[in-house]
């Protein structure tokens, strides 16, 4: 393998020896620690055997190192994308017939496509769809339904379901709800001490003299502590524990060879596409979100296409070696630049330190209860779970602060599709709400400037008597090409007698055939009254196309700055 | 009936009667005779019996005329609306077993409630949506597939379809494609004779001495020869015209009493619904524009939401009384305003002379050949088909132009639903993808004056060492928050060493969630390389927003004026 290739710095194998081999297994050794639990962890979530998860984690990262441009982005299995998952095949296992296993690989590969075909035909830009109103509502709305999902297995109740929907029918029809008590007590135990361990091992450690990165760096491993405490209470204490239900194999011999994608029919493969479009849609708009912000304290630059190309190749390999869809993990990128990764290398060195220590204590890995992988990603999930953006567009805009909780509360209620195309068709009405009702103003000039302000903010401004200059703050396009020529022509009917009306375009960055045809109505309409309408401070652009346009539907002027219009209409 | 209500100017019985009357009953008289082959000709358009026409041109118009706020339009059946109801109801009427009457009454129901909710919750907003292009394609396209959908009833050919591909399909199946030879004889007499007196009438009349409003009032009743030409014929000639197809009934007591649209289940209510919500759309921005162009000719306000109420009210009198839905006419209204009509009751005239007229000479008319009433279709409808709109997008944008030949073609091939769903997503799809990438231009000041422009157009402006003045001509909005990081990032990195960016918002009119996110992003990537950002020209609205949200995240200042940033920046 070329490291020149993996290194964002050009080198040579004996320089990346010498200089950030080190800082890469260290990395590597941190995140290895994090990621045994959570591989198996989001398998389950996925509703896939552990060992999925556990190969998600390996030739992903990878084939991600050979293609991708982040130099920290840590690619695997991640909870959102899991719970995407999960909610995707479902249905497609009970209407079709085909295992889970079987369905997952198949929507790998075509999330795969998708991304490649993505960064074929540069659709990157389709990225722009999911606003920021929805991302963070659906990443929200996200973490809270998967930690509600995971309720049930934490406390041993016989109920599952990836939507609050589905889990309250599931309530309602299960025979009894009693909590299995060792189940129960294992669970809330993990919790409470994933929960402390987070809150206060570093500090600890900084406490009992500990430098601050090593103390930040260990407590980041320390939930390794409970899974042994845990595997170690089921060994130990078998009479207690019976009944719990346990992980299950991990070991790769029994999930090879991983499903052939090809075995699944048409109709599977049609039945999840639309779930795949979502779902590389979104775990691209994290994965670039997480690699943009990391290479931003780092100075690097991430290209936009090769992430797909890199995300692309990872989920082709998830979908050839029984994984299921993966991309770049907010968290575990986050450990990995903390921890000092220096190149893609150290993604390479985390699947080798996985391998092998799934290989060393698999066995022992089976016999961790199912709670206490339910109470780690109920804690890795809740802390995707932040107040500040809902506060911050409750600041900006009650009408995006709506939609942002209406699609966190479809996410939690009926799941991710629902949630997303709610999302992005409310995203696109407020766009043209706004639109189709400008901010506009009588504009005056500023004593002895060149600057026109609104005559109702500076009462001080000059006009010139029997002229009308209103300035049209957007561009002129379909959703308000009725409401110009109403509004110019309401405004112009209540300052007669009127001679000139001056539109100033300086806030007019583009004209539709909608608003074209519309100036020329107005031009007509006000031709009728005896008003010559002008144009002023018409941008470059739009002034090229006007001219090869023709103008001869004008029946005033094109003034280049308002300060001419204003000195033509007072001679005239 | 108060007439002052029907009247613009506040008036008495009396001063009507000396005054507007006899223009109000010259109008009229001249469409009713256009009216009684027109209304008989859009029945059979939309697959109902000629009597159906002929109710939807009397109630409706006397109801409109008590609510609508047009002096001069003519509501009643027109060309698109009959072919849109067809459309409608063919799929309906085969697959619940209704007649066509019974599903057209409920259609012309659900537009009245529909139109009347648009109204009550101010949803004229929604007519906005049919931009330019879409409204011109589809009207151009409507009217060829009208014209070829009539083709078949022209030459006595026995395929039916509303669109090519159902034409193509019957073509097909047909077991043999023969004209028949009186029925196509007929038939392109008129077409020919119809062609020729459109053309050449007014002017043969005013060759002949007339005064030209006479001679084009006179030419504008000339159709009523062919009809009458045909009728004699078919009367005279039974051997000649056996096999003729004949418009039967017109007897408005065969056609009493009408279906009671509530005997239709509730599966045909809502297998009609959405296309009631087209139709209903379609109609109400066909009779404004045509309602505000007339309007406009005569200085008469045109009220919006009053429109929706009038048609409301008109298609609750179609579903009532027999009818089908209907709106305001193009060219009817314009006979009507060019024959001088000049209050709402030349339209109560009009409905009271053509029922004269149809009890005198409903016998007669029912030997008229359907192939007449397919000529007079055709003749109608190719004056709906413009070269000028299609010039005009290609001059103004060959993308909006390749929108309009499009939904003129899906129109033609395919039908109503499918091309306006498209042309509204398409509409709105370039709307976006402009958003997406927008205008930008480095600014500099033209020397001696208070004026920025681009350093590209005017090289001769000045700018300052050390700072990059950059002009983003388009509302920062989720569809291009991520350009503008990238844009604006990548043109700093270009300009090092840099210590000051100014953002010169003259073009920005609004900033949505995702956008001020961009903003607080882009200020930490700034500072993070030694750059400040500012601010200047931020619109007033905008202003009072940032105040309210707070710009601790701003590492510069925000400067009412970019000659105030220019002078600050040149002193630091």
């Amino acid at each position: 393998m070329n490291v020149t290739a993996l290194d964002a710095r050009p080198g040579r194998v004996g320089s990346y020896l010498k200089g950030p081999l080190a800082d890469d297994w260290v990395a590597a050794a941190i995140v290895v620690i994090l990621l045994v639990p959570q591989s198996m962890a989001y398998a389950l979530l996925a509703g896939l055997p552990p060992s999925a998860g556990v190969l998600a984690s390996l030739a992903p990262v990878v084939v991600y190192a050979m293609l991708g441009s982040s130099s920290t982005l840590a690619v695997g299995p991640v909870a959102v994308l899991a719970m995407m998952t999960a909610q995707a095949i479902a249905p497609v296992t009970a209407a079709h017939g085909v295992s889970a296993e079987l369905a997952a690989v198949v929507l790998a590969i075509e999330v795969a496509v998708l991304l490649g075909l993505a960064a074929l035909f540069r659709l990157e830009v389709l990225a722009a769809l999911l606003s920021a109103p929805v991302l963070h509502g659906f990443i929200a709305g996200a973490a809270l339904v998967i930690a509600l999902g995971q309720t049930p297995a934490l406390l041993g109740l016989p109920i599952r379901g990836n939507t609050l929907w589905e889990l309250a029918g599931a309530a309602v029809e299960a025979p009894k709800l009693t909590p299995h008590a060792a189940t129960a007590m294992v669970g809330l135990a993990a919790l409470a001490a994933l929960w402390t361990l987070r809150r206060y091992a570093a500090r600890g450690l900084r406490a009992l003299g500990l430098a601050a990165r090593p103390a930040a760096l260990l407590g980041r491993a320390a939930p390794i502590l409970v899974i042994a405490a845990a595997v170690g209470w089921v060994a130990l204490a078998p009479e207690q524990t019976q009944g719990v239900a346990l992980a299950g194999s991990v070991a790769l011999s029994a999930a090879w060879p991983p499903p052939n994608p090809l075995d699944a029919a048409r109709e599977v493969w049609l039945a999840l596409l639309p779930s795949a479009g979502l779902i590389a849609l979104v775990g691209y708009v994290e994965s670039l979100a997480v690699a943009e912000s990391l290479g931003l304290k780092r100075g690097e630059k991430i290209s936009p296409r090769r992430e797909l190309v890199g995300l692309s190749g990872a989920n082709v390999a998830a979908g050839l070696t029984g994984g299921f869809p993966v991309t770049g993990g907010f968290a575990r990128s986050i450990v990995n630049f903390d921890a000092g990764a220096r190149t893609r290398m150290a993604g390479v060195w985390t699947a080798i330190g996985l391998l092998a220590a799934i290989s060393l204590i698999g066995p022992w890995l089976e016999k961790l209860p199912k709670a206490v992988l339910a109470a780690t990603i109920i804690i890795a999930v809740l802390s995707l779970v932040e107040s500040h953006p809902f506060k911050q567009a409750w600041r900006w805009s009650r009408a995006e602060f709506g939609l942002m909780v209406t699609v966190a509360a479809l996410t939690i209620l009926f799941g991710v599709e629902p949630a997303l195309a709610v999302g992005v068709a409310g995203s696109v009405a407020l766009l043209l709400k706004r639109t189709a009702r400008p901010h506009w103003a009588e504009v005056g000039r500023v004593p002895g400037s060149e600057t026109f302000r609104n005559v109702k903010r500076f009462p001080e401004v000059e006009t010139v008597p029997g002229a009308l200059v209103l300035r049209i703050d957007e561009s002129l396009v379909f959703v308000n090409s009725r409401w110009l020529t109403d509004t110019v022509t309401d405004a112009a009917g209540k300052r007669a007698p009127l001679r000139h009306l001056v539109l100033m375009m300086s806030g007019v960055n583009d004209i539709d055939l909608s608003g074209i045809e519309a100036l020329e109505q107005l031009a007509d309409a006000l031709a009728a009254r005896g008003i010559q309408l002008h144009l002023s401070e018409v941008k470059g652009p739009l002034r090229d196309r006007l001219a090869r346009f023709g103008t001869d539907w004008l029946s005033g002027r094109i003034f280049a700055t308002q300060m001419e219009a204003q000195a033509a209409l007072a001679q005239s």
